[in-house]
This record gives C-alpha cells, sequence and structure tokens, in this order.
C-alpha cells in the first residue's frame, strides 16, 4: 500500500512534469531558454520506457510515460508555434 | 535481449535528458524561460521513482532515476545561479 503510494506518487509528478514548462510557454509565448533537444529526448525517452513498461507489465511506468509522452508532444508543439516569436530579436541586458 | 536494449535506451535518454537544458543554461546564461517548477517536480518524481524501484527491485529503474535526480540537483542550481541575469530586465521585441 505505501508503495503504489510512491509509485503512483511517482507517477503523477513525472507524468505531469512538461505541464508547469507548457503552461510558462503558454504564458510568455517565448521558448529561447528552452532546450529542444531535452523535449526530443525526453519524449524519445518516456516513448521507450512505455514500451519497456508494457514488457515487464507494470501499469504504473505504462500510463505514467504514456501521459508523459503526450505532453511532451504538446510541448513540442508549443516549441515549434513560438519558437520564431524571440529568436535572435531579443534584446537583453545582458 | 532485446527488451534489455529497449529499457536500457529508455534509460539513457532520460538519465541525460535534462542535459541539453543543463548545456542550454551554461551557455545562454539565462534561464527565462525555463520552469522551475518543471525541475522541482521532476526533481521529486525522479526520488520517488527511484525508491519504487528499490522496491520492486529494478536495477535500470534505480539508476537511470539517480542519475536523472544528481542532473536535476545540477540543473536547480544553474537555475538559481543564472535567474537573475535577466529578470524583468529584458527588453524583448515581443
Amino acid at each position: 500500500m505505501l508503495w503504489e503510494l510512491v509509485g503512483s506518487s511517482a507517477a503523477v509528478l513525472t507524468m505531469f512534469g512538461f505541464v508547469p514548462q507548457i503552461l510558462k510557454i503558454h504564458k510568455t509565448q517565448s521558448v529561447e531558454d528552452v532546450s529542444l533537444w531535452m523535449l526530443i529526448q525526453f519524449c524519445l525517452g518516456m516513448l521507450l520506457w512505455m514500451l519497456y513498461g508494457l514488457h515487464i507489465r507494470d501499469n504504473i511506468l505504462i500510463v505514467a510515460n504514456a501521459v508523459s509522452f503526450s505532453s511532451l508532444i504538446v510541448a513540442i508543439g508549443f516549441f515549434i508555434k513560438y519558437r520564431k516569436n524571440c529568436r535572435r530579436n531579443c534584446k537583453r541586458t545582458k
């Protein structure tokens, strides 16, 4: 019961781990400091974790990574949408 | 053998998933568009996945999440270090 709670909490936290980043991108409409490679690497990684979860028949692994994978697709979509907004046009004080 | 490769690839990709973001922060010295909540949420999530991995005795889960957790500590350190660099001092064209 305790370990189910630990696993479920881990799942919920990482499942929705990119949600704060998605909300921030949506709010600022800027992705200048966000790494696209991070998003792509996680997207592929989560897909493979999901397949591995199917193999070892661990439902928590499967569901958590399926949701993460979906959120990463949204994040990459937002990245592509907003990447032109500030690219090389920002005037920074530093 | 195939599934070990799938699990290991998933582990390597997500283990080093935040490395591109860390390198980008180090290069630009700016974290304005990066969500701190994303980093904190993943940090806690990876810690719990690691504990869950210990429980189900899955070495891939344990090692992958231990490395991710460590990289997140670095990312959060960088975030704190560079968060003042551009905060509310950026002049954006949009």
